[in-house]
């Protein structure tokens, strides 16, 4: 027995749950857990099923094709780890929170490659043995310096692009690759901070909360699609330096957990946002 | 359009999803939302259903017995508001913080009267023109002193008991009366502290963490089904008034979250624990 | 024996802490709690002293400024319940919240009177006995509005004014009048979504997390000092009304807790920050 | 210039703070950060004071044993880092997170050894070229098992002893041969759900709310001097399983942040409770 995960999103209408469920049925697939949606703001639907049983891929996205509007976007996707290449520049917490737990089982993802900028966390990712490809940013345009990253990413055929703390920012040219397939942590609770020095910034404001926000990129900076943020309580008494350092305990904690969240298919992105099912 | 919610609660089997929503989309009736749960432990199937439309009630349960287990428990309850009867002795804490919730539409429910075993809380009571009565315990048997108060509550037809800091053990008679029907706040986090005095055990034992949990009544004391918990950090400056103090905020805060579940049928009782869709 | 709040805010040096808790001892107060904190990027020092003994407040003083640098900002306050003056306009929730836990006693504070610019909260301020006083707006310019109330205001004599969801933008000349002594809470997790509509661009933007917070208000809007900020999680099932009814349990949430901070001497403003000793 | 920590432990009188940071000033030591509390109910009164300078540090304790009660407990320790030896057995989740951290910098400590019962960390060990000494119980008495385990330990001269999930129980011979200077993690919010399977408890008992503990090791099992606390939020969809799984990420972290604490000495003990200063 198999477990795939099927996501439908359409436009609204009655009956929806009742026309997928049944072709469910009809298949004698079972219904692990079950999870719909209905965005009234914009009249949208959305379904997540976690199915088991024998499947007929094809035929059962053409049952529900018949059912379902026409412009539904319908997709049942295997339950197997995803693949994952890793962007990173000098910082290793979050990087070295990704690695652990696929480690020891704590995350399901396979961790294909990791690129850096610098070569600072080459070591880190030797530890455990996933491929580290230092592509130097210096003495190249932006455009060359993504060209060879894109080369060395294509040759991993991976599912998405996780940046654990890469500082650079990506051309429109290169977000366009990988359509919802990048994942960032932004050091700060957006949209509050965003930009350069965050943990100053809310130093200088006093602020009594800081957090880290996971998101999608898209070709707004600091703009894509957020998938999961987190806080903690500060006071006084933190200085922007004691700010950065726990700052890092919420960045990994979150980005770790929006990587949970995707990797188990329980994120659908629509327009700026996204549903997520958990 | 009148809006209702859908309880379903049977033993686990194929199809059921399909079956219940295709009962209603012959009714016509639209899903608002839908939940479900399945505990593989015990084979047990739960769905929530909201619903909106035009309902024939008996007609609706009768087409959903032919297509459900035999032993289907199954409930189309009206989203209107509950009523309440709130027992009390002479902490104001939570009784005030749900009649100020009812007041300014923070909480949805009809306070139908208070009953307390002391008169502290009447001037309270008569501010937000809710019934008062006081029936004391002293002089009189507790089988006496609950058959004065079953008098005076079943008159208000209820159909829920708050026990709002009651903090008197009710006999496994009364409790009968009032199955899966009465919501008491645990002063602690359960199952630690429990009985008496539980700030003062949690200052002896150096926690960090204190808490509170909202529950069904039922007859083994202080171990009904657990509807919601929450906790607050606390450290060693904290007196055990101090607990008792700050307990106080998680206390209603806690019994008036459980409140909004349970008024809002998100709250399914199976065996010693619960089900909460929200 | 009476107990007393000693604030010290001085230029740091060495020995401080000594000179000061030495006038202290000399003075055969008793220290009940005393907290510190260096600024160390600014170079300042503040202490909060609770102190229990015979009080000669100016020998005191006196005593102080003679071993501590010639700036320093030295305050000996009584730890009598404060008073307030309570401005709102609508909404209930920040209002009921405190006139409850003043009730019960779960705030420390005197509230002298309440100022509407509707007539909305009379009702609820004569639940509780305080003094209402509508001053509509309408029909006359900002500073006619703003003398009017002032009229009342002073009257009163108050410790703080306290926002409590009052809906207008306050001038300069009010805001000079009652320099940090004005307490606001901003429908928002400053610095985001300043201005109107916060739930609204929190919906749009998707975020996953909501917040308030409560501040003393300058002349910079919504750039006040920050006392308290809190949030909570959220999820796309939420509509911009749902953003909003939640919001305003974590609004009088974080406003009650701001303003135990400031009615017990535990918030010390020093531009534009605080300093919360608790 | 220097930074140590002065830890002062006292019956509690007049005058405390007074004399201890003149006996700094006179030293000429500057005060980073001072943190004092009293417990009111034992008369007891403790001090945390972070110094800076030039230190004479058996004349600072004469002159400090000089001007405090006869029986006070005056402790002037080095800021420099603490040494452990993690003993664990099968799971790397706690392991894994305190080597990772070491590594980047978000931890204090320096890992002088691992110890297992079982073989089945040491390549985790290796990755991080930490000593791994695998001691199996298998064949012999606890007592000789802890007897073979006390001969690698000392010779390592480990400031504490981290049981990083090491499933055994000790004697009460080892635990007094490193009286407060053994800290573990146990999967669970206590005093809840002592012993074993707790996540099953849990699961059983339908709790709303998971956590974990951070304690010394006395000689009560369970109940040794709480360090640190933290919950997670859980509902009826979490199988004993998953809160087990999820129960980890909170071990890990409560366990970090405990070994955090006592790594900069900001945990006092004093019978079976901690101060916790930070």
């Amino acid at each position: 027995m198999e477990r795939k995960v099927l996501i439908t999103n359409c436009a609204d209408a009655q009956g929806l749950i009742s026309k997928i469920t049944g072709v469910c049925f009809n298949h004698q697939l079972n219904i692990i857990k079950n999870s719909e949606f209905v965005d009234n703001a914009q009249g949208r639907f959305f379904m997540r099923t976690e199915l088991e049983g024998e499947f007929n891929g094809e035929l059962i996205i053409n049952d529900l094709e018949k059912v379902l509007p026409s412009t539904s976007d319908i997709k049942l996707v295997s339950s197997a780890k995803k693949r994952i290449v890793i962007l990173v520049t000098k910082e290793a917490h979050c990087l070295g929170d990704i690695l652990m737990k696929a480690y020891y089982g704590g995350l399901d993802v396979d961790i294909a490659a990791i690129v850096g900028n610098y070569q600072s966390l080459e070591p880190l990712a030797e530890k455990f043995d996933i491929p580290f490809h230092f592509i130097s940013h210096e003495g190249c345009s932006r455009a060359e310096h993504e060209n060879k990253m894109v080369a060395v990413i294509e040759g991993y055929e991976a599912d998405y692009l996780v940046l654990a703390k890469f500082m650079r920012i990506l051309t429109p040219e290169f977000v366009e690759r990988f359509p919802n397939r990048i994942i960032n942590i932004h050091h700060s609770f957006l949209p509050a901070f965003i930009g350069a020095s965050p943990y100053r910034q809310a130093w200088e404001r006093g602020v009594k909360i800081i957090g880290a926000t996971a998101h999608f990129v898209n070709n707004c900076l600091d703009e894509g699609p957020i998938i999961k943020q987190d806080v903690i309580h500060v006071d006084h008494s933190y200085s922007a330096d004691d700010l950065a350092k726990n700052g890092r305990d919420v960045e990994k904690s979150v980005l770790s957990k929006a990587l949970h969240l995707v990797m188990h298919e329980e994120v659908i992105v629509y327009g700026n946002k996204t549903v997520v099912f958990n």
